[in-house]
C-alpha cells in the first residue's frame, strides 16, 4: 500500500466524517447519515469519473472505499453519542488534508485522461469540492464553498502546481506532495487570518425573467 | 411480455404520479408537472446506468418508459381537476410496490455488470430511492427519506435477499419475488407501526470551517 | 468558424452571464460567480453527453467553451463593479437567443447518437435549460422555468420541428435556422404577451407517506 493510497482513503474518512456531521445538524436517521457520509466522500471521485468516461468508478473498482467511509459514519455517531466534543481544530485540519489529496487525485486521473489543462484543474477542484457541494444541496443549503474563507482557490494553485511539475519532468511522488503542500498551507493560513475572496453583491430585486 | 417488465412498467407510473403531486403541491406549471414526474420514475435508473457505464439507459433504449411517465402525469393532473380524492392508502401500497421491483431491476443490472456486492446493494437502493431524493431536491425540500419511516433500509434488505438467493443459484424469477416480498412487507409494516431508525442530533451550533 | 459555432459560443457567454448575476445575487465569492456561471452554461450538455455517453464532453474536447465562460463571468462582474446598469430587456433577448441554439444542438447531438424521437427532444430540451436548473438547485431557490412565462415549451416545440424538417431531408442549416426561429418567436411573444402555461395546484396538507 503506497503512501499516497492511505492518504486517499485518510481523506475518504475525514470528508465522510463531515459529512455524518451535516447530517446530524439536520437530525437525520441512520440511513440518511451513511448516505450523506458516502455522498460527501465519493461524491466528487465519482462525477469526476463519471464526466471523463474513466469507468469504471473508484468505489466500484475498490470496495474498501465504501467500508471506510461507513466505517467513519458509524465511529462519528458513536463518538457525539458517548458525548466526547469535536475537536473542530483537528477536525479542519484533516479536512484541509483531505482536501489536498483528493485535488491531487483528480488532477492525476484527468491528466492520464490526456484533457487540456484548463479541463484538468477542473477536474481537480471538482474531486475536491463537489462531494461537499452535493452534501450542502442534499441538506437544502446554499454551498458553503461558495461563501466562505479560500477553499476552492487553494484547490486551483494546489492542481495547477502539480500541473506545472508534471511538464518539467518531476517524479509523481515529489510532484504530489508539492501540490499538497500548497492546498494545505493555503487553506490553513485562510483559516488562521480568515482570508475571504472579495464577494460579487448584487442588490436582491425581483427575480425578472432574464433569471432564467 | 414477461411478469416483471409489466412490475417495472408500473412502478415507473406510480412513482410519476408522486412526482406530479408534489408538483402540483408546489404550484408547478404542466411542464414542471412532467418534467418532475420524469425525474422521479426514470432519475434513479439514470443515475445508476450512467454510474455502472451501462449505455444506452433505460429510457433511450426504450422509449415506453417515456411515454408511461407522460400518460401517469397527465392522469394524475386530469384526475385531481376533476376533483376526485386522491386514495393516499392506495397510493401508499403502489409506492411501496414500485419500490420493491425499482431495488430488485437495480440490484439485477449491477449484477449483472460483474460489481463488487456492496456496490450492488448501493445500485439497488439508488435505483429505488434516488429518483425521490432529486424530485425533494429540485423543490426544494429536505428529502424525505433521511427522516421517515424506514424506507431506504427496506431496499438494502432486498438487495441483500437478491444477492443471497442468486448466490445459492435460485432461478431470477424467485430470487426476484422474495426480494420483492421482502422490501414490500417491510415498507408496509413500518408505515402500519410507524417504524423508524433512530435519529442522530446533533445541537445546531454556528456553520464553522468544518462545515466544508 | 461556422455561423452556427458561433452562436453556440454565443450562448454559452449568455448563460454564463445569467449565472454570474443569479451568484451576485446571491453575495458569493469570486470563485461562487465562475463555477455558477460554467455550471449554467455548460451544464446542460454535459448532462446530455454523460447519459448519451458521448464522450468527451463539450468542454474536455475544446477548451474554448470554459474560456468563454469564464471571461463573460469576470466580465459581468467589472460591468457591475463600475454600475453601468444591466440592461434586462437586451439580456433577454440574448437569453432566448442562447436557449435557441441550445436547443438545436442538443437535439443535433441526440439524432447523431440515433436515439428514439422522445429521447432527441428530451435531451434538446436538457442541453436547454438544465444548466439554469442546476444554477437554481445551487443557489437554492425552485428552478424558475417550472413557474415562469412558456420557457421550455418553446424548445419542446424547436426541438420537434428540427426533428421533423430533418425527416423531410432539409438541409442542416436550413432545419437549425427554422428550429432557432421557432424557439426565439415563441419565447419572445411569451416574454411580449405574459403568457402562461397552465398551473397545476394541490391544497397544501401535512407531508404524508405518499410524498415519499
Amino acid at each position: 500500500m503506497s503512501w499516497f493510497y492511505a492518504c486517499d482513503l485518510f481523506g475518504v474518512a475525514v470528508f465522510a466524517i463531515t459529512g455524518a456531521l451535516m447530517a446530524g445538524r439536520k437530525s437525520m436517521d441512520l440511513f440518511g447519515v451513511l448516505v450523506i457520509a458516502i455522498v460527501t466522500s465519493l461524491g466528487g471521485g465519482t462525477l469526476r469519473d463519471v464526466i471523463l468516461s474513466h469507468y469504471p468508478v473508484s468505489w466500484i473498482r475498490n470496495d474498501l472505499y465504501i467500508l471506510v467511509a461507513t466505517l467513519a459514519a458509524l465511529g462519528t455517531v458513536l463518538w457525539v453519542r458517548f458525548t466526547r466534543p469535536i475537536n473542530e481544530r483537528g477536525l479542519l485540519i484533516a479536512d484541509a488534508f483531505g482536501l489536498a489529496v483528493f485535488t491531487v487525485v483528480g488532477t492525476q486521473v484527468a491528466l492520464e485522461q490526456q484533457v487540456p489543462i484548463s479541463a484538468a484543474v477542473i477536474m481537480g477542484v471538482m474531486t475536491g469540492v463537489a462531494g461537499g457541494v452535493m452534501r450542502d444541496i442534499i441538506c437544502n443549503e446554499i454551498p458553503l464553498i461558495f461563501h466562505k474563507e479560500i477553499y476552492a482557490t487553494a484547490c486551483i494553485a494546489g492542481a495547477l502546481i502539480y500541473i506545472v511539475l508534471q511538464q518539467f519532468k518531476w517524479s509523481d511522488d515529489l510532484a504530489s506532495v508539492m501540490a499538497m503542500l500548497a492546498v494545505l498551507s493555503i487553506r490553513l493560513a485562510a483559516i488562521r487570518w480568515h482570508l475571504e475572496l472579495p464577494r460579487f453583491h448584487l442588490l436582491d430585486r425581483e427575480p425578472k425573467d432574464s433569471d432564467q
